[in-house]
């Protein structure tokens, strides 16, 4: 006979005292499967309740699997089929999946692991190393203690609505401080013409989303921003590989590649201002043949303007989207390359239409981004913190770039040519008759104490040429001299 | 002859002082397109400066499209196609676009917009209506204070690293902190095994991308929750529709779908606990034959789980994922439904083979979260602030969800019936016998000033039946009980 004890001044009900029990039981192994329980009726008068209580308690066991019904008539202890344990067996195996798990998607997501065009985000760079590579906002020169105030602000001005959803299409404030600074760049666009996204990355992802399937076609320049090879990768997106000139993509090229019928490309990708790797801003003339180029054939532009702010000598050359009368044109820009990377805040500005369909597929793929840094980031840009912030990191830049030019026509040996950006944080070095393999002359830069950006990275295919690239974004001016030097040290003997 | 005054004791370099100046004259008309420059000697000549001035000025006007070489020995102003503009033409029309926007996508992008399925994020409800359409946690209850204190102290004592970018698996510590807690629903993870994402929907879309491609199938349960249905068509993947019984979903069905050769269903998905829209949850003899079904075709079994800590009455049925020795489910997790959606962060828990590949497809999209929102909840968890929060929102859950049932008990006329859930936001009710269509049946109850979910958002085809569900996630308990009134009042007309 069951043998259960019930306490009436517990505040725990009766009916699950008794299923506390029952399970404690049959985890002790009191009760094994198979064993009958007695009747409802038997137990509630055995334990001095009534029959109801225990019929709960049976059914709440049935549903935790503890008991099964046999025959309707009385219930038996059930063989559960794993118990659940809280902790890992260790002599348990990975590969024990009955599923493989690297093997169940499809190659293009395969080969996302691999490929070598993924930047790092965090490169594990030791001190003592000058790493020309990593680009992103040096976090040294951040103004935290504003954007804390931004935040905090938010926090108590907005309240609660700072932490629920927002839209879709992104924080209405910040979608008009954006457009307001697009038309400072002479882009005349309304806040429904904003769509704001998760960094340039997300735009760039909606964007193929909206105008590519599998097996599509797109033009980009080669090189190009390496994470767009693995964004292509995943969309499995074929890349026309246009070469850069020195004055920016090849147009004669473009214009054949467009004349052709057959798999004509779904978007034409360029980074007109301070190209990422090489630096190069195309001038007007170069921008409204690309334009008009792309207008003949009706095939969208879009345009990256991650670095669009970081002009420092010359004169601005406007966006393409400024003389985008026709709206063709796609825009993307981003705070993460000048300020806060990890709040993750970039935008679309494209017509109405396109804005609507991207948000479309924004809201269906993860609802909308979050609300608060959003918010921050819109008080961060009306409060004028992020004017002040651009002045001072655009000294602070202009001079890392006049060091790295300075450097690179100081140490270079001959054989080495070069960019030389009017903004932004890069340059690109061109080897032209180089015996060894890229690898093999990093690795020999790596040797002297610098880290560059292996230049096969940004290409989809090998490139005929050994290049890399020199990033200033996270390297103090006077290392910057320094790392010159080295790596000047290193390419002279790799070309002995 | 050219007129230019240089203002020699200017910040402004001169070449620039030059540059600007012409841009003026074209840009007043005085210079027109075709105007003949004065040879850059002779204008250094009359205006002061040395030669290589004006050459650098005429250099950057060539680059900004305002002049243009004629065979080398002259400059003259060039046409610049679309001088850009930074108001917008109030009389241009949008439609001026040379590409079609709206149709420039394939029709399961164009079909997202209009998908009944998509659940309003922010409803227009006026404040006298009893909205039961809203589902997400409620804003009133959340402890807005507790976690400013916690982005507060995470900006202090992480400082910059919270606002640079994290991994894109996500901020170590908060994986930790949430392996922890599967644990404590009795799944043994690992942080390896935690891939923190953007919300539930970036998760379901993440096992989409990693798992399916355009022409798949899945399979969900009919009814599921209506934004997988907006998801699925973006994937442009088809959903075989499982019926949802009283006890979870068809097995018998899915048995004969798993056994048929073609076109084999790529992933299974349910929702086992307080399922979106009717509150079922599953028993474990359920779980363990889909499990044990699942894992004799090796199948992948996507559970979700966002509503997991929503238990209010009788013991928790652990999650399917707890039993899942084999390695084949894949938990969906999330924050949202629970408190501060705007922060965006939900989870996967999955083998840590299939955690790598998902997070290299979210690296290539997205790159990473935002740092902040992961940082501050990781110590809103390990505070012990979430712990409190969700006692303190379980008595009031559970007191709303008792006055929704008990509400329906005393308020429904005949022929209605209703699930009885025992955790979560959601009962789902259905109507046999009705005469009206759902949109109408849905404005009768709207009259009464009652706001309730429509039943066929949660179905990718026509229900054969009229439901609509009810969501206690927003609603004060003594304006449940009085919605419960009104809408009894409405649906005994509508079935009169």
């Amino acid at each position: 006979m069951l043998l259960l004890k019930i306490d009436g001044a517990s505040n725990v009900p009766a009916y699950r005292q008794i299923c506390d029990r029952i399970v404690a039981l049959v985890d002790e192994g009191a009760l094994r499967p198979g064993d009958r329980l007695p009747p409802t009726r038997a137990l509630g008068a055995s334990i001095g309740l009534h029959r109801s209580t225990v019929v709960r308690a049976y059914d709440e066991l049935r549903a935790l699997g503890y008991l099964e019904s046999r025959g309707g008539s009385y219930s038996t202890v059930r063989r559960r089929q794993r118990p659940p344990s809280t902790r890992r067996d260790p002599t348990a195996r990975k590969d024990d999946s009955l599923i493989d798990w690297s093997a169940v998607t499809r190659p293009s997501i395969r080969a996302l692991h691999t490929h070598t065009a993924m930047e790092p985000i965090k490169s594990a760079t030791p001190g003592d190393v000058i790493d020309l590579d990593r680009l992103s906002a040096d976090p040294t020169l951040a103004p935290d203690d504003d954007l804390r105030r931004c935040i905090k602000s938010v926090l108590v001005r907005i309240g609660g609505a700072a932490l629920d959803y927002t839209d879709a299409a992104g924080w209405r404030p910040l979608r008009e401080v954006i457009a307001a600074r697009m038309c400072n760049h002479g882009v005349a666009v309304s806040s429904d013409e904003i769509l704001i996204t998760g960094g340039a990355q997300q735009a760039l992802d909606l964007v193929l989303r909206y105008l590519t399937r599998a097996g599509d076609r797109v033009v980009v320049e080669a090189p190009t921003y390496g994470m767009d090879h693995a964004l292509l990768k995943l969309h499995e997106v074929d890349p026309i590989e246009l070469p850069l000139l020195d004055d920016g993509m090849d147009l004669d090229r473009l214009q054949r590649v467009l004349q052709r019928g057959r798999r004509r490309p779904k978007f034409v990708f360029t980074m007109p201002n301070f190209h990422n790797p090489t630096g190069i801003t195309t001038d007007q003339q170069h921008r409204e043949r690309l334009m008009a180029l792309c207008e003949k054939h009706r095939v969208p532009l879009v345009e990256d303007g991650v670095e669009e702010e970081m002009k420092y000598f010359g004169q601005a050359v406007l966006p393409i989207k400024s003389m985008d009368s026709k709206g063709i044109v796609l825009y993307v820009g981003t705070f993460s390359k000048v300020v806060f990377p990890g709040q993750r805040i970039g935008w679309i500005a494209a017509p109405s239409e396109a804005i609507v369909r991207m948000t479309d597929i924004k809201h269906a793929s993860c609802i909308a981004g979050n609300t608060l840094a959003q918010a921050a980031a819109a008080l961060f840009c009306n409060s004028g913190e992020f004017e002040s912030y651009l002045r001072r990191i655009h000294r602070v830049y202009r001079r890392r770039m006049q060091a790295l030019l300075q450097g690179l026509e100081r140490h270079m040996p001959d054989g080495v040519t070069w960019t030389r950006p009017s903004g932004g944080y890069t340059a690109w070095v061109t080897l032209k008759d180089i015996e060894m393999t890229e690898s093999e002359l990093l690795e020999r830069i790596m040797r002297e104490g610098v880290k560059v950006g292996p230049g096969n990275r940004y290409f989809a295919g090998r490139p005929a040429t050994t290049h890399f690239r020199l990033s200033i974004a996270c390297v103090a001016e006077e290392r910057i001299e320094i790392g010159c030097r080295l790596l000047g040290r290193a390419l002279a003997r790799a070309l002995e």
